[in-house]
């Protein structure tokens, strides 16, 4: 079953949209409830978790057709949260899906996919620069049956609430960089397992599927059996992992950029400078929507063509692709945020509107999932080689 | 008596800075206290509001003087507070100094020198555009001896908590646009006044003097006494006001881009991205802080030109001036935070320092006091008028 | 017959790109003969004027295929002139096949077609600002059965050695605007047409096709069978004109822009900075490197979307499409061309290598066949016509 | 004996800026003639060389009064020749002076300082990159008295007419690579040295002082007392010489920026887009010119803030300041350019304003005597040295 845009902008606009408000002033948990409700609306219509496989739920629908869904879910904070698509748990839902094991997929990729639980990753380390992800202090060590975990990671994006999370930590130390590393699922009721906080990130600390932990591992103590894939394949998985990671990120920056887009001009209609003169009569305010127009047209073909090669060549064959996007896409949602607040004045730094969320919470956009310098890096790289020159990552 | 900027920055240093990661994990309540102990500190010190007239209680620094004092406040979110010299009170301060009767200095100036009460201003309507200051709803009608205020305003910030506001109301609406309005104090415990809400803005609500209230007139009714200058002198007043509040906010962003730029090579110097690797070896971190460094001496410089015009010219003969700056220190302001941020990679954008708060805290300062466009449109017009054309503001 | 890009690229490199420094230092005519010859070898190669019908002599190339060929020939200066499918000629060949008359395809198309004369199109008047088109001053007068022309030009490129030229020029003084201007063919030997001078542009006034004139039209006297389509019809035709042009010249800066990044690359992987270190070691080059990349596949999906949709939709209907890759492709030019010289250095503003051939003669993309700042208001308009709100062009 | 400023501006609009036409389209040769009589004249008046000592004929002016004199020659590409204060030869004056000997200033130094002779410096090398200064091929051996110089230059302006040339050359090939080069005289008439070609540079060759030349020494045999102080202390000496020579520049720049604005403002003021609108009306046009006018106030107030430490703490303490300035004031200059010529259409592309000749000549601004990213990374490193780091050059 597919899912038909204008429908699908009718119920984004009629019944997300409202909520913004409630969200933006009394936060996440307030809507909860009432986006739960929200959640059995979109299963009843068919329109349950559009990228995951049919066989877990989902409607199995490729990339490039998810794109356009995703472009309609990002216009609002909590679009993809309602259909069960939002990260971390997607990418966790896909990670488990082609590499768990089938108990792993029993027990926590059903009701991740059912939308019973939410889950999270535990990647990042305070300790270490994230633009080398394979330095971590992090450690599995194995004892009897199980593996003992300790380590500190934050930016582990949802834990609070979350059932389990998958973490990155080393367990063959003495392997090349890249093979040291494995992931394993730690479910949030071990012993050991502590939410340090939630980080207060631009403003907020944030709640619920809404937050960002810094965590720790203490003595975990989780089975062998809870690693998923091979001894040191972490790093491969990871990379697998974000590949997609980053091209949903891109899909639903386009939707954020045209909200943005969509509020910089209706403002732009109906704010009037002095009686009978309209803001969008300015010869100043006409040129960014015509940038922003341009950027995010360009955005979104550069990130179905990608899309494109995903589905054709693989994931692997489009890292380069992939890498151009993250970047570029992230570059074209700062300017756009930028415009519309500004040609808003004093409205658009208020979270009456959601702009400012977005400005805030987007920031980050040029440096999780890779840094744009290091993934600039990578582009270059490339291009480099076809030169006869190789420099090292 | 002058104040050394040895002393003072180890002051800052020792004594305001360490109150950071309070302020931005619980909010300026939790610190209110430990401010108020120091405000007596820097009393005893003899550094009390350097800017005003030593005949109230303060320095009569000259502006030119201040300006490196406001720019060492400027590196921790409370400095002015400590000093007494924030806005909007310091700004009201000087109205009162200059335009104040007798009864409304003794009333209301020599409590808020002393620090006895804050107060507010209010200009803004949510209703009209900034862009257009002479456009406004608020009305004062003259009743016996009284005005009878009704109107509706926000970015009164600062109303949290303050003792009285000064109001921008028509009073003459049959004159010249600019001889409409005048300015009236208002006790914020006068009948009919509502604050309505603290506006939530990027992120954050605030409390106390680190807010930004929405306020409703409804019927105030106020002697006419409470009016500061003539009849229709509004206009005339808030550019007297809003000349130097601009170098004020110009300086103090100076000391916000030092302290970022501090924070960045900080970062760089000690960030190891794989062991022995600094941060601070690559490239393009090391054009950062080129850039960010010729760009803050860049836009110092011009502050203290323009400083130096006021001093010996009057702040109208310094109008252009002052728009220049406004728009060149915003937006250097803005690139500094900016590549700081960036530098930070993932604890750039925590509150773990104060980075993220002047990031979103000051994406206003493109907007406020006077919208980049609208500073660009006043030096403009100014440089063609040299060439015979006069385009209408 | 198909042209195949493999073989495309070798004839380019082999052919072309050997004749650019004699081209660089000695100019047009130093290469014209060899460019005859090489027409020769295009021709029996079956590769002729890939966008014109067959009827005329051409491939019969629809938009979206000759894109790629279009790149290939952008990048070396001479490649469309090789092919004959260079401007202005390749615009007048689709003028005249869509609009002129039999006579007129017989007399002026065909010899066009085949290569044995060149033409030009005069519209451009120096006392008129180019974003205001229906503004001119020449005028054609109608005398017994001829039209009487009087009138001054420039930009009207390469008319040194052309055999006619379409002129605008107002026959319908009283129409509407867009009414009052029609297109005229006029042979240069008319007698009263003048050229006045090659204008010298960034530093050459160049020759032959390579040149762009000052002309003037001093009562010259063509039959009225001279002018395409109906009267008063100058400005609808210069719109279908202008937007395959458009088109036509977006295609080649992606030629271009893809040449500047090989050139920028080669030198990187070669150019050493001390014995053994490469200039493409350094990040802040790699980072030029990796941003043109972007630039550069987010152009030609812009400009190859565009295509399409005037394939299938019609000129007209792509016509904001069209406005939009005008701005951003010429931005996406001027900036690659940019990073190419500065990562030369020295090298890169000399004539040894078409860098700054390009960054001359290609300043005035973003001014000819219409500004930036004239394309911004045409899509921004667009935008906010969604919205309910139509500001006049 | 000083200069009134509105003198020497009149004196530059009235003599020279007339000359401009003449040059822009016939080149420096013919204006050769008029520009010695203007040189007569500027003798007479007493503006001869105003930065050189009184010993050699000059007004020995300090560089921060210099400056303004500097700004205003650079309004017209020839003012600063018309006073003999052009470089290279100023450099060499300045060098001749602090460090030649009694014999080089007699047979050198004088004629310069007359105006009868000109002189170029021959450092650059085409096989090395200019960010290593260091690193260069052409050597002096010796041989009994001489020095036998071989070596391949390029980018030694002026070359072209010029009576001698100083060459950096490795004499002490086993010395610290800082200590390795020295400079020497070498008469252009010397058996040996040739003139391969003026380099074509952005579309022209130029001629006589206009010119940057590719040059030969095969050969060269000159004495050794033509050598500029010590041994291997070339380097030192050009460090000497670059510093001041930076700075002249980017008073020079500024004049131009001045100038670029002033057009611009004209052309704004003047030019109408449709009867009665003109082009100054335009909001965009207004921001170029605000962002033009902010921008080259904050250059002028950085090079006046060197000039001031250079004369008072010396040249050393300041480098770190000219290298501030090198990379601020050529990004204000290419700005302030490009928005010129954008505000003038078509016209700014052509060579009938100067426009075009500094958008070509001056690309390089941001390339000759240390490119941006050289003197971004002398920043930087001065500035992480402030935080214990200390990051090789």
């Amino acid at each position: 079953m597919s899912i038909s845009l204008v429908d699908l902008q009718n119920f984004v606009n009629s019944e997300l949209i409202p909520l913004e408000p409630i969200f933006l002033q009394q936060g996440f948990g307030a809507i909860l409830p009432k986006l739960h409700e929200l959640r059995e609306n979109v299963r009843q219509r068919g329109w349950w978790l559009p990228p995951l496989s049919r066989l877990y739920g989902g409607l199995g629908m490729p990339l490039t057709e998810f794109a356009a869904i995703s472009e309609e879910l990002g216009r609002t904070p909590t679009g993809h949260y309602v259909f069960n698509c939002q990260a971390p748990d997607v990418g966790n839902m896909e990670l488990l899906h082609m590499h768990g094991s089938a108990d792993q997929q029993a027990r926590w990729l059903m009701p991740l996919a059912f939308g019973d639980i939410r889950s999270c990753f535990a990647m990042t380390e305070p300790e270490h620069a994230g633009s080398n992800p394979v330095w971590m202090d992090t450690h599995a060590v194995k004892d009897s049956d199980d593996y003992v975990i300790n380590g500190h990671k934050w930016f582990t994006s949802s834990a609070d609430g979350a059932a389990f999370t998958i973490v990155m930590a080393v367990t063959n130390p003495d392997a090349a960089p890249h093979l040291r590393a494995s992931q394993i699922i730690v479910p949030l009721d071990t012993p050991g397992f502590k939410l340090v906080r939630n980080v207060k990130i631009m403003g907020e600390a944030g709640e619920d599927w809404s937050s960002h932990a810094e965590v720790r591992f203490e003595h975990c103590r989780v089975p062998q059996s809870n690693r998923i894939g091979g001894e040191g394949a972490g790093f491969a998985l990871a990379q697998d992992r974000l590949g997609p990671g980053r091209i949903h990120h891109c899909m639903r920056w386009i939707g954020i950029c045209e909200r943005a887009l969509e509020l910089m001009c209706r403002h732009a209609a109906t704010r009037e400078l002095s009686p009978g003169v309209m803001l969008g009569s300015r010869q100043v305010v006409q040129h960014w929507i015509a940038e922003s127009r341009a950027d995010i047209n360009a955005a979104r073909l550069m990130v179905m063509d990608a899309a494109h090669k995903i589905e054709s060549k693989g994931a692997y064959a489009a890292r380069v692709e992939v890498s151009t996007i993250k970047y570029f896409v992230a570059g074209v949602l700062q300017r756009t945020l930028d415009h519309a607040i500004q040609a808003h004045g004093a409205l658009g730094i208020t979270d009456d509107i959601p702009l400012s969320w977005w400005y805030r919470h987007e920031r980050g956009a040029r440096i999780y999932d890779g840094a744009d310098e290091v993934h600039k890096n990578v582009v270059a790289r490339q291009e480099l080689k076809k030169y006869g020159v190789n420099f090292r990552d």
